[in-house]
């Protein structure tokens, strides 16, 4: 009898690393949380409960099951060294993109989408970000921490210039963040009204999708760091993602679940779905 | 002093059975559940919480106190045996039925829906079916067993035929399931538009009204086997019952509350009011 | 080394007293709660967890740094005797209504409400309530009981009489209750509507504002006492607050949050978001 | 068909009132609660959670199908009017001792023993007390008020005397209620030494026993509304029962469970278990 | 770049089949669960949790990595078809003996033993068992099923025999069980007393181990289908292990974990040590 | 009217800090937890929680009325930057050393003890440690992090030297770091057996005592990141406090309470008596 270890992936997804154009992979870091840790949770739980999930998606008319994505695990981080682990980040996604892969990273908090965005930025020098979330992420610091999840948007900015970060859904935030954004990103508050304009503006240029799904209403998704009541629902969602399935996708990432805070397991089957629909939107 | 023993019914129901249109009981079975079991605690739950509901509906302005609904407890099944259960429900419900009552059952899992309806069928052969659900519930087998959760509508089509089931809220199942309802059931996804006219269509013919409360929303009704993010509104669903009011309802039920899994107690007072919403909607 | 006690207040509000237009207050009673107890948790509760909340309302464009509001901390009841806490809660508001300050407080139950008015009232003879619920509060008596979270509005209009009470959001009663708000209270079911010619009705004449915060659907707000599915959202709360914030408002308070029955913590994250913005609107 | 209302008693006690030398009821009172308040909860819940017990005891080798035991349900208090409940409790409990019953009463918390104890005592002017707990409750009156959780046993002491109240388990109160002690009860601290040298100085004068289960240690029954760490364990519980078994026993409570703050189900698990073997032991 | 896909095992079991003696693999059944169901999640869960957990033992001073175990994943059973997932289990484990490797099974609720044991047996004619658990698990028949936990240690005597089940730490059954044991098996009550003289009598015949974990006091492992106050502590567990250790284990599983009903994970985390001083000991 | 601001203190602490020997302080740090987050709510949470306890100790008959601590709040710590953190503990303690107080510190995690134990350390140069602990604490590094709550007792090692560190209660470790242990620490496995002997041998020197309360058997206290079965009991625990509470204590912490793990409250009331009597037990 020949026996194989156990396996266990996102979706069941269960391709090789040579046939996927998409590869999913976990950054389960919380280092920088303010509020409620957790967030390293996700992949692991995620994973466990993503076999509830159809494969098929009734809103795409899609399966998973005629795709190929590569579940490449989780990457394993020290504790307590916020630039080490930017680093592996940032290294393991430049080598998914060496390779021609579309990386999909599943937080961890969101601070994790700067080192994911650098290495992307690297090849894709006209890239624009479409940034879902409740928090505007702009600080100039937070604490006096140039890196934290509420500066991260500020930090990719760094780099990335005026008027290529487009914002939905924003309902929380200093006042000099908003103020802010006026000059230098395109913010819209509470809702993603203007994403079908932005969709349009941004054409066939690469774009990176970072989803913190703390945009959508604590009823939908009570399981993350910081609840701010007043969010996007789950239908609003479906929206976003049927409007951007036919932008040219190169990198995306869906953060912020804290699945402890959440013990119904809602916020999990959320941010399951919402993988999967992000998975056949970028395919 | 005399005293009596202690009673403890649904919303109250304090009528005898001579005297009632309406017998509600419970089937505590969630023996094929593939996720996460405990739809059998829903029947003792909600007789504890429905304590805390007025009698009086302002959505209908009708009160319990003005009707007679008897409460049989519920059925007292084996572990382990689906079809020693499957057949308890059939004979208990034709009993009902033989002496001219609406049975309102009260789940377990979505598979006893099966039995009951074959028991009103029995009686009634220009049946309608008015299915609302997450779920498609249409396969053939699953894993191998033909009576399941998953197939309870296939199983129910098997006698009662092509177009008289209309299915409502469908956002799960598989690819096939949903190509196959085009040709045999009325399939609407996602919400309930299209009722108005299925009630029309119907018009008085006799209808069984099965309730799979994960048409809801995760966020109305997180508390079920299978969380679903997508569902209907509580608003949506009084809608829902507000339409087939004037139906000849000849049997229902309410299934897949799984209360362990909502500690806040939101979704067993969602489905005890629902449960007051139906009967008094029967009625 | 000069240190100074451990302080803890609302939205870190750090003002004096003496500079103080709005004074917030906790009233932790829960006596007459006839579901589920545990109102009394919410004021400190609230107080700890509003720390992760942001100063600056993106709604009212307002921040509470430009405003001045001072935390009184909370009353010290005696338990059981429901007469002696709400003589204790009239005395104070007395004091502050006197003292020139608008009081604002955080509940307990719904019962504190009346020594609250009542302590108004007194400067303000001419004054209008609004209430937000879900429940008709309007019994003459419950189970024998004259006070009681189920009576407050009844005992408020016996000192304020007919058609001063607006009523809001009301989806639960008894039949009687709604009959009776026709005569003498202005009772609007299921939502605001109508709060638009309310407040152009009341003009500048001095309002007490009510909210409890059941009138919350419970996907958004499960921690509460008593569960009444069918309320309103978040955002319908967010505009009730825009349309009230030109009124003369002398008095106000949140009421009915049982921060333990809500484990995910989103219910007292949306309490305290409230007391942001109503004391944002009120300023 | 003839059918019954469902019917739901503690263990399945399924004996008419007449033939019962037993009487089992519940007193749903928190009303004078000073921390976490829900012993409300307390009978209804262990009610359905009983059913997952055996008849059996393989401590005392009794099994409850051999004696007969009824149960009377749960008295129907007014919420807010400590004095009324007290009333219902002592008029109720003075019926059953008339009728030749004896009382086992379910709590709610620990003001209920008070009115079980004065009509218990009205027929036993010879009654000692053994009052297993945590806590002295030894005050003279707390915040003020005389009828409180805390001071009930200074309340039976008011007219019971003088070393007629043995105290086993104590490990919460202030300084001046153990000196108190020293003078006019037999307290022991921490645990139950000595309870066999009580029972033999009572021999076959009329007891009244009341557990207050906050004697067992936070880790057997954190279900409780004041959790006080050093208690002891369930098997000392156990011999506790075991000794007293004997005794003359003409009345009994069984208070402070709090079913919410233990979603384990573990401290209804031990409070049902433990009615089991008191009533076993009475018999 | 060459990837592999996301590989998860119990404590980190990293070796492969052939090289290894032992073989861990789950059986993820609940169907005849006749309280709280939930077992099925076990497995899983202890694999992700079990990565918290140290590889060395400091009670047997032995070390996993220095020793060969192979996790063959969980067992894909149909629902609501108990007869087959007993068929399922039977073949693996006989596959696993064939091969010449000691079957650990992970439940589950206790019926997966009666497999289990079924296919041991037929290699092991003298096989002995030893039997840790709070329930007799004796009866005839539960509910007219012959096949369930509740009766799955007399399954086992019907092949295997009088006095070849020893039985350890029972606190819970009907009478007649404990009666029946006298003459057919070797029961201890409430506690593990007599193990010592047991394992002198076993000497080196073959063994197979259940540990039902309900065995422990729900203190320590309240996160099971039956909660039964009364148990053993985990010292006392630790003690069994030590003793059986130079016992010729055979087969041993390890049952009734419901972690769902632990949302504290200290149930888990006794699963997952007991599993690896199992382990160890075997070794 | 004059009114000052809430304050709120760890039990009840009412006093100047010019007044007090001991200052009581909190440590929000969970920066290099390695398994669950969490342990920066233990302070906030202890100190809502405290009011529920008596000042009274009946184990030292003694009353924190009675004596003088200050509580100076909570350390106000950046995100992400592990080095920061540390040099803002030890600068803080430094300066109550240097003021003449005794530091009594709440974590966080282990690591916090660390520069606590720095700064004692600089004013007592023939410091002892007394370690309490399930964990050895004892790794030269933390995947690859030389500063983490896994090594803060090596790393204490680095500058107090051999022999000068008396550990109990260890149960958890990797194999190196108990023979690692024999060389440089007194390291007591399981208990605390031996504590009196060290407590004869340190004699009048200064000792700084840590208690990770993971030493507690999860029973008692599942509130904690990593979960270790068989710890030592509450009674135990307080036997420790007894037999040091005459030695020369400079300085303390109590550490790794993650009290949104044990939703009981249970923990948090094991952690906050602990506190009180190891106050009182140092005055």
């Amino acid at each position: 009898m020949e026996r194989f270890k156990n396996i266990l992936t996102f979706l069941g997804f269960d391709n090789e690393y040579k046939d996927s154009k998409i590869v999913v992979f976990g950054s389960p870091f919380d280092g920088t949380t303010s509020f409620r840790p957790g967030t390293r949770f996700a992949p692991s739980i995620m994973r466990n409960e993503s076999y509830g999930l159809e494969t098929y998606s009734p809103y795409l008319d899609k399966d998973l099951e005629d795709i190929s994505v590569f579940d490449a695990g989780d990457l394993d981080f020290p504790f307590g060294n916020t630039k080490k682990v930017l680093d592996m980040i940032r290294d393991f996604t430049a080598e998914l993109v060496e390779d021609g892969k579309i990386p999909v990273m599943i937080g961890g908090e969101h601070l994790v989408t700067l080192p994911a965005v650098e290495a992307v930025y690297k090849k894709y020098k006209d890239l624009y970000i479409l940034h879902f979330d409740a928090h505007t992420d702009l600080r100039e610091d937070y604490l006096g921490e140039k890196l934290s999840h509420a500066t991260v948007m500020r930090r990719i900015w760094d780099f990335i210039g005026d008027n290529r970060i487009y914002q939905f859904g924003i309902r929380s935030g200093e006042k000099y963040e908003f103020e802010w954004a006026k000059e230098h990103t395109r913010l819209t508050k509470f809702n993603c009204n203007g994403l079908k304009e932005a969709v349009k503006d941004i054409g066939d240029r690469p774009v990176y999708v970072t989803i913190d799904l703390d945009i959508l209403d604590p009823s939908v998704f009570p399981g993350t760091g910081t609840i701010e009541p007043g969010g996007i629902s789950f239908h609003a969602m479906m929206e976003v993602i049927s409007m951007i399935k036919d932008l040219n996708i190169v990198g995306a990432d869906v953060v912020e679940l804290s699945p402890h805070y959440d013990a119904s397991g809602a916020s999990t089957a959320v941010a399951c779905k919402i993988l999967r629909e992000l998975v056949l939107a970028i395919e």
